[in-house]
């Protein structure tokens, strides 16, 4: 079997697990500016309901119920071969983290997943497509600072008592030695969840420095906080989130707030799921130019071949309002799966 | 075992597999340019028989003979460790793609291995050896555009009828939106191929839009034909080659055509094979003072260690000519492993 | 099993094995350098006691006692997710490498990590921890040329003779093919290795020209002899090390002779090891402004969990002396684990 360790030999190997997502579609994306043409393209692509990587991961049973685990996890994008999200990105950004599993849950440090993220997939239908999720869209195209990882993090995922349990993060961030903005990127990121029966919600915060995004010394920071509820009803189940991001610290003139509301629904049908998810913001800041309004829908069908494979048809619409911003459109059929 | 998918566990197993080829030679590379001294280089190099890789792949059966399949390839140079085929190249450049496989053939989508060159390594007995391949020279040495593998692709190989097969790649190329020189890199890349007996043969085509690569709006566009055989008379296995190359659409002054013939032969001998293969182009362009043959030629032996490690001695000699042009000299032993 | 070779099928599997380490730590790292404040930086990082990296490695069994093996070693920084050891580094720098094992040792070429490196982390208790070991710090902190792992080379391994083995390696360098400084980076590193019961010993050489580093044709090269010795009284393991790097080539004016000395201790106690190490440098240069002396010290405990996983709490300091200059202090706790 995939034994770890070539000196140490196989009897490292039971669990060390080569495992990931590779997601790819077909369809045409539609970008529309005020005052010029529309620009449509017909794309072959990768990462629509959820971006492609692939990972290591394993995990040692050190006795007593304690585990060392590690995972090593890498985006990739499957259209044309490259590494990454995007060109620079981290090799093994999605996740590069050891740390332990045992009675009091898991504790890993390193490059994390972040618990905001993971709660901000949980509640809308769309999870963490980064092509068709409208509250991904809203969340992550501009306004919330940090990633979908954290580097330099210590993450503490806590056992559940009844039904609560919570994720909680702290990063180090950028590691700067000296004054000022010392503290540029340190974070903490951490969700409150509480899960019964059909309910299921969680109360999600991140707080970032951001001094010296701006100018050296501007003191910027930005706080954000999501609060997401689900409830099954076998016929549908249905998906509600309310957040509020905002900038503050480095005077009125670059302070930001953005509120937004994401109701969604998921629909068993036939073999697979009919999907739906609207995303409503508003956006407050100084500038009386800019868009005061966000709005973006998807409705797309899941078709489930199997537990690891499955197929999608998709649109997806998203404008900025008041004044007009872009809006841009995606139809699209694709496949995902998991290995 | 290798599981695919941590949280999933080990039921995904059975199916992902980590494989790839690792080849490396000791030689002297010499190259002459008219007018200037001729160099001569010792090298460790990698990538003799074969470009170096490693890759992950999988399949899952989703019962009815249909399976999902995918494929992760990446290049690299283990004579210094650095990722891809040259600096800049993207990491899985040899492949990243999904997709099905059935009774209708295979289907994947993604960064896909363009049927043209699998044509162009199957009628060939130094196959696609980058380094001791005259008609892998004569064709990726600034003549055909495009890659071995084609990104944003649809790749389509459907299952033999009879003697019959084929093999269909289009590729979304750019995918610009707006005008000139929308639709770069667009290209449509196709194989029929025909097996019966000792006899092969394939017809391979390959149509590239390369508006742009000189001037906005330019119009350019390329055209390759490819005709390979083979006929075993157990003996030897011969094989012959001619391709077409055409680079049209922005006037006379950039029109490039290129013919090339190949002749090639492997003879058993002893544990291995002993290889020959010969390629002359005849290049026709606007420009009066440029080559207008090229000649390339190789001889080798193969040692068959077992069927997944040889060992090789290899000639090489390519130049340019009339008027003379660059010359190069590839004296060579190596080493490939599959794994 | 993990299979080698897709199309090959799963014959090929039994040997290839995907393993790794991955070490993180939190801590302070403090660093002061004369006539400025001192700069304190909490950190979350990785690679502490080791390097972290991930591999795939395998073997063939050819008959007769032969194998063909490679391997592929990636490091990685499991604070950021980033590949390699810093921004730049090549992909696979670790090693990358095929060749064969057998009755006579083992030899093989591309990338290899370099016999003088083995030697350096096998005579001082902090092994190849490039954060915590002073003879690693006094040795790849701008004293010697080349790598940990040298590109375009071949490396034997012999078999022991009686308490005796080698370790060879020969680099082509750059493979540059015209004066000047064509040999510019080729490079000789060996060892003669010796080991009886407790007692062990071992000398390094290493000697690298580096013509043309300075201004083209300089002339210049870099010898480095390294004697280390160690002796196992159970109650403590001591470690002695010797080692004497010499710029020359280029002029009085750029020649620089730097001798180490290095003395630790690992003694066994409770689950672990407590390590202490001191190394001590004289650097003689025709710069009577820069230090002459380099001062460093460890001292730690490493707490085994498992073979395979360990806790360690590290003491460093290191600095430049006579005049002053930059001194390091770090205070970490961290984790390993090999898989």
């Amino acid at each position: 079997c995939l034994a770890g360790g070539l000196l140490a030999g196989p009897a490292f190997a039971q669990h060390t697990t080569v495992y990931g997502v590779i997601d790819g579609f077909a369809g045409s994306i539609r970008t529309e500016s005020p005052g010029a043409p529309a620009v449509s393209r017909t794309v072959v692509d990768s990462g629509g309901m959820q971006t492609s990587f692939v990972g290591v991961a394993g995990a040692e049973d050190l006795g007593g119920g304690l585990k060392a685990v590690f995972q090593l996890e890498a985006f990739l994008r499957n259209d044309t071969g490259a590494a990454g999200r995007f060109d620079g990105d981290a090799f093994w950004a999605r996740s590069a983290a050891v740390g332990f599993e045992g009675g009091f849950g898991r504790t890993t440090f390193g490059r994390n997943t972040a618990p905001y993220f993971v709660s901000l997939l949980e509640f809308n239908p769309l999870a963490d497509s980064f092509v068709f999720g409208p509250m991904i869209a809203h969340t992550f195209r501009g306004t919330l600072a940090g990633d979908t990882g954290m580097s330099n993090s210590i993450r503490l995922q806590t056992a559940g008592r009844g039904p609560w349990r919570s994720d909680l993060l702290w990063s180090a961030g950028e590691e700067r030695g000296t004054q000022p903005d010392r503290k540029r990127g340190r974070a903490f990121d951490g969700v409150i969840h509480y899960g019964s029966g059909p309910f299921a919600a969680s109360l999600a915060y991140r707080s970032i420095d951001l001094s010296g995004t701006l100018a050296p010394g501007d003191g910027r920071e930005q706080k954000a906080w999501l609060l997401g509820a689900s409830y099954d009803l076998k016929a549908a189940k249905l998906f509600a989130q309310y957040q509020d991001i905002a900038d503050s610290g480095a005077g009125p003139a670059t302070e930001v707030d953005v509120r937004t509301w994401q109701l969604g629904a998921s629909v068993p049908l036939g073999p697979g799921k009919l999907l739906a998810s609207w995303a409503n913001s508003k956006i407050e800041d100084a500038d009386p130019l800019s868009s005061e309004k966000r709005d973006g829908w998807a409705l797309g069908y899941d078709h489930l071949l199997s537990k690891r494979t499955d197929l999608y048809a998709m649109l997806y619409r998203d404008a900025l309002k008041s004044p007009a911003g872009p809006t841009e459109r995606v139809i699209a059929v694709g496949m995902r799966h998991r290995f």
